[in-house]
């Protein structure tokens, strides 16, 4: 078996680069469906419902199935411990986050069977709640759907 | 305050990046130290030995200065974090991971006083024990030296 | 030594099974005190809160007695971890619970030195927060007494 | 959406109950797939592949299909938190488990829509690696497949 | 290399001992700078923002510069796991605390070249929010500045 | 409800402080019954173990009564939570302790039915698996027993 798109490298280029940047990758995107958005909070909740929100305007997911509710809900976890590396709070522990987010929908595996997957990225800054202390953060959650 | 070299970025494309899309973003280089290189393992401490071994093979941390090793340390974990998501063990949970890492010193932010900060950064693929039974991940930490 | 009587398998059958079930196993309630509730929240404090209150209500623990609210304590958050898996938090992760709960007091072990134990069971439902995107889930929690 | 089937509730049963109490429960089995086994160690390792071999030779999942295998890990995992409660290490942290399992395939919810979904349960007991000092343990991992 | 002035153990004894006791070990103050609060709450960020507020009124880290207040910040993280162990949630878990605290920099190690460190620690209780049914806790962070 | 014998301030004492030192505090000792070690190992079963053992050795709890076990067990752990901050593992982190601890058994509490606790404390140093490249660390666990 062998992975031949790779919806987490789309994802987090996605997330991370700007849009000068990202046109160099652009025939990378031909065989997904994505979408993108920011979000910025010190509120776990609204980071989550910023990007469930965006993925169900792309219809990128069915919105009443919740077997891909599912699948895009733990990976939006998972793509959050990167970025709060230990635990998920952010405001609780006294910090802030400004994000970019990718969602990426595709096949990553040769073989037909293996189906669908999601790739959730974030990339942007977490600190203290002041403008400029803060540093860069990265995440990536992926999921079968 | 205002973040001047990604430091994060620039790490997260060494680590992900084939040689030929890396061209691309290689003026990005010219501010920083950098080093590169790749592990794979059920072995968290393999892991970690291994970047800090790729680190001191080219100078980019001072040896026997703790202050250095502890930076690049926490810096290393925060960045296993994301390539794990909740429980930094490999082997012990029945997975293995296949890694390109890249660590970056330089200074990201334009007063002269903040200094120089690391970033390492790791992208590949975690999974099963068996060829293919796999996906990507990605994890970046970042700290002040 | 064995365990004779065993409170933690009770307390999770008075907390999943419905009434005619629990019929069933009715023998088993013999040897023990025992109180059930429900409780349904975003709010991992409330869900610790109901538990608290009935066991005080049906006067399974002392009320003022500090190590028998300690051990109860202890005994609802390992409980809490079985439902959430991995962190503690509900609504500030976007989730909700739907739970039965059941708290049950004996002396499980032959012994007499052994004395008294409490077992904590949840279960229900864990989801997004919209009826019916929600799966089951389950926890137990030990604690000597 | 309103789930039908209690593969959750099955699994559970089917790992805490004796073959006698069990039988009441029986026409619960009748809609779904599922398989039981054992397995005592100190090792995580050995835990989770137990299950994963029981699975298998029940051919529950198919054995070369990544998603279904993933689906499967992370199911295994989330019910081990439930057995470990915060922590998954066991025999590094000085315990030992000896515990039943079963994994059950379903359709839970009505929706034809919502498909297939995985539950895997642990009960037994977790303690110090000395006979009898020990207590009773249970988790319950549910996923997509 | 070794270790000739404890930080970490001057913040412990600074946040535990009465003023009384303290006098005892007024010598090791003096190759150091330090600073000592006091807050109770449920509140996790109130605790951190506590600690941060009596370090900036005292000048012991520059306050905008970003690389002394991450430092700082992970100390105080770092800390809390101890009070806490195992989630940093105060309130959100129905506890309280009522803390001691001390923060203490200086120069633990002989070699000029590893410069100046910070110890954080907390003493105090923890428990339920009913007066008294509480027990000691304890916490100390050590971070390179 | 008022604690009059703090068990955890007596126990880290004991670890923290040296011969001399800890003279200074001798009459905390007559209230309480407690008992001395040390340890350095990179396995966390070692360190637990060595608790373990010189509490038996001490005869601080009955031997094979498992709720006394159990009660030291996870005072134990939460020490060893300030310890390692997140994660319990120590040689996997590639990481190494060398620690003093106390054990400390008394009545905390002026009513006589809240009975005997426990507190466990850890100090000494954390760090690389080289000499000098380390720094302290403290842990603090209380239970009732």
């Amino acid at each position: 078996m062998s992975q031949t798109i790779k919806i987490g490298k789309i994802a987090t280029l996605l997330a991370m680069l700007s849009d000068e940047e990202g046109r160099l990758f652009e025939e990378m995107l031909d065989q997904v469906s994505f979408c993108q958005g920011k979000v910025g909070s010190m509120n776990t909740q609204k980071v989550i419902s910023a990007v469930e929100t965006a993925v169900k305007r792309h219809q990128l997911i069915e919105e009443n199935r919740y077997r891909e509710t599912h699948a895009l809900y733990h990976a939006i976890l998972e793509a959050l411990e990167g970025v709060t590396r230990g635990q998920l709070a952010i405001g609780e522990m006294m910090r802030t986050v400004g994000l970019r987010f990718a969602v990426v929908r595709g096949k990553p595996y040769k073989e037909a069977g293996e189906g669908e997957w999601l790739a959730v990225a974030f990339y942007g800054t977490i600190g203290a709640p002041v403008k400029g202390l803060e540093h860069e953060a990265i995440g990536l959650g992926i999921n079968h759907i």
